[in-house]
């Protein structure tokens, strides 16, 4: 007899579902198409020629470590760099403070296994990024998504939220943010706003779960302080990555957190997978901590503001004056919104492939299924060239399916400072 | 307000608690320790010098892949390679059977995540892996322990436990077992049980999760089939890993099973950490792909063969008489049980360390609490003069506690075949 696999499974297991981002990754990989779809970073800067070199030096130098298990928090010398550049004058970051993960997923899924009970409401950015609310809604948590304009999540809606949540008897856990270069949207909440957030996480008592794997690529200006710097009530959880700055091939990230918070995650991973790789960690920290990955951002800003440039240039130039979008300060993501008259975005996508372009419709990115007439333009991965001819080829169809004439950028006055 | 952080944990994270395991990985940190505690292979016997140069030539020919996001079920030449391995001229398996893991160990996480709902019973071999049964707590499962004789654990009384439970209205969902070279008893399940054991889980409708870290470091004879292999039913799910016969260090494991099994454990892994670590990957491919591997493995038999003569020699030689424990065929682990009248195994863990020697007392190992009078003694990672030392050490202990005189094997005739 054999098993009836579907009926076998948990009941928890009904709540975890492809997300719509995977079905694009395949879309991504045939050579033809130009994909502003997966937010990748460029392989094309990776530095090879370094990796390779540290490498060779770590196997040499320290074998028995750089491949052997490690402690399930991580290896020590990296976390304690970690930590010290975590930590300010008035705020001491320290190794217990600190964990790695398998990437900054990881992160966000231990901090869901451990805080998330079913029914649990999330607030999360309206729209947010898919992996995020992946996580939350695997562990049966709901996310709540909290409306931005220009400056980020909106308190007032917050609040909202959180009023309406209580009067059914629910309190959010924590607010899930990207609150620099937003995957989906590009944008960067303001200091003020993230001050107000905070204000209004501590009224209400729930944490702030801040993930930042883009807040390095800044193409113009600078990033505000982050949550974790402005909280002064252990009220915030870090999520850091090399996946953007160096490579996500190594699946090296880590949280930074209370310390109460960070002991039970370690638990947690520990049966999870037992630690992260060694290997990946002893190449992250060598990188680190002689200053290489803080010349070679210097390269990838100079790299992808070009890329970004090209994007919005072409967009400003081809698209119908009726479709709105931003211009990114930094990150990988620009979003697009199409009026109502053009088809839905996932019409357009279908349209857009026929012309072997892609691109991510917004929809998947809605914890309320909103967002039908929007788009996540990725320009991380494609050549500025390619970025062009893409942008070109949407423009063409966008005209043909009807349209107007120029609109300036959304969210032009977001300097997010 | 600081928020109070154990009172805001989810239900689930009270399950979630540090095994035995590691306190004592701590142990193994003190240079002047010789640590029978720790199950890593020995770090001596990495091939070094060939991952050099694999990894050197890895990033030059396609850093692009090597370095990238791979996709979630891992990447397609090395899944590939696994399905072929793991087919039979009667039994295809393909890729659609293949996901890679963060280790064996994230195979197991998954696959309780999607099995088990709280409360639900899982048959594990008494003792067992400390780290199953964590996967298996951490999702509310309750271990149920099954005594183990000379051919594995015994059918009777696995048949007596699923009717007990069956009384109180619950069913095992899998049976958890390491069936070469268990870990911490060191035994190998023989042929014939292994299909009467299959028999049962058909009668009853359960899974078998086959979780085989050991089974090419066989220093004698043969491991029997597989339960993969023996299954004609789609019952088994069977756990491969690079830890033990390449590096841990890479955290590259796998998983091959039915494929409605597989494709809901690549959904949950998506959202747990996007994908296993790209170079780990192109690593254990390439070194599998080339037959180092396998060559390799013919030198770690070598090496781990010659520590388990000197650890069961030793042992042999300086025990009292009165303690038994047996003689692996393979793996990392002998099993060692004192009778009544020596202290308990962590009083003598204590003692123990006083003379600078460590090991594992086996009640950590027990899903009911036993095993107060075992101990797990791994071989795997002290060299052989260490190892002579160490048990002298022990010896001497053990007869100035009090002692008689000399036992053979207890698992002697144990062929496993």
């Amino acid at each position: 007899m054999s098993i009836s696999w579907p009926s076998y499974f948990s009941s928890r297991a009904s709540s975890i579902n492809g997300s719509q981002i995977r079905q694009y990754f395949a879309l991504t990989e045939k050579p033809e198409v130009i994909s502003f779809a997966g937010g990748f970073p460029d392989s094309n800067i990776f530095p090879q020629e370094k990796i390779t070199i540290t490498l060779s030096r770590l196997i040499e130098e320290e074998a028995g470590r750089a491949m052997q298990y490690g402690p399930t928090e991580g290896h020590l010398e990296l976390r304690r760099y970690l930590a010290e550049k975590n930590s300010r004058s008035d705020k001491t970051c320290t190794v217990d403070n600190t964990i790695i993960t398998d990437g900054s997923q990881q992160g966000l899924d231990l901090l869901c296994m451990i805080l998330l009970d079913p029914g649990d409401p999330v607030l999360v950015e309206e729209p947010a990024y898919i992996g995020g609310m992946s996580a939350i809604k695997s562990y049966g948590g709901i996310p709540v998504g909290i409306n931005m304009d220009n400056e980020g999540p909106d308190p007032k809606a917050m609040e909202n939220a959180i009023l309406k949540l209580r009067k059914k008897g629910k309190s959010p856990k924590f607010f899930y943010t990207v609150p620099n270069f937003q995957n989906p949207t590009g944008l960067t909440t303001g200091f003020n706003r993230r001050r107000e957030i905070l204000a209004l996480a501590s009224r209400y008592d729930l944490a702030v779960v801040e993930d930042d794997p883009y807040g390095k690529l800044c193409y113009e200006g600078e990033v505000p302080s982050s949550y974790f710097d402005i909280d002064n009530h252990d009220r915030v959880i870090y999520l850091g990555s090399y996946s953007k700055v160096l490579i996500p091939g190594i699946r090296i990230g880590w949280m930074t957190g209370p310390e109460p918070l960070i002991e039970k995650i370690t638990l947690a991973k520990q049966s999870s997978d037992l630690c992260s790789s060694s290997l990946g960690q002893q190449l992250a920290y060598r990188l680190s901590r002689e200053g290489f990955i803080d010349r070679h951002i210097e390269d990838l800003k100079y790299a992808y503001r070009e890329k970004r440039d090209a994007m919005v240039e072409s967009i400003e130039r081809c698209f119908p004056e009726d479709i709105v979008y931003n211009r990114p300060r930094g990150g990988f993501f620009v979003w697009v919104d199409f009026p109502d008259r053009y088809p839905e975005s996932t019409k357009l996508l279908d349209m857009a492939l026929r012309r072997n372009v892609a691109f991510v419709p917004g929809e998947g990115f809605s914890s309320r299924c909103a967002c039908t007439h929007s788009a996540r333009f990725s320009f991380s991965q494609p050549g500025c060239k390619e970025i062009i001819t893409g942008v070109e080829r949407l423009g063409q169809l966008l005209e043909e399916v009807g349209a107007k004439k120029v609109a300036g950028p959304i969210f032009a006055n977001n300097t997010g400072i």
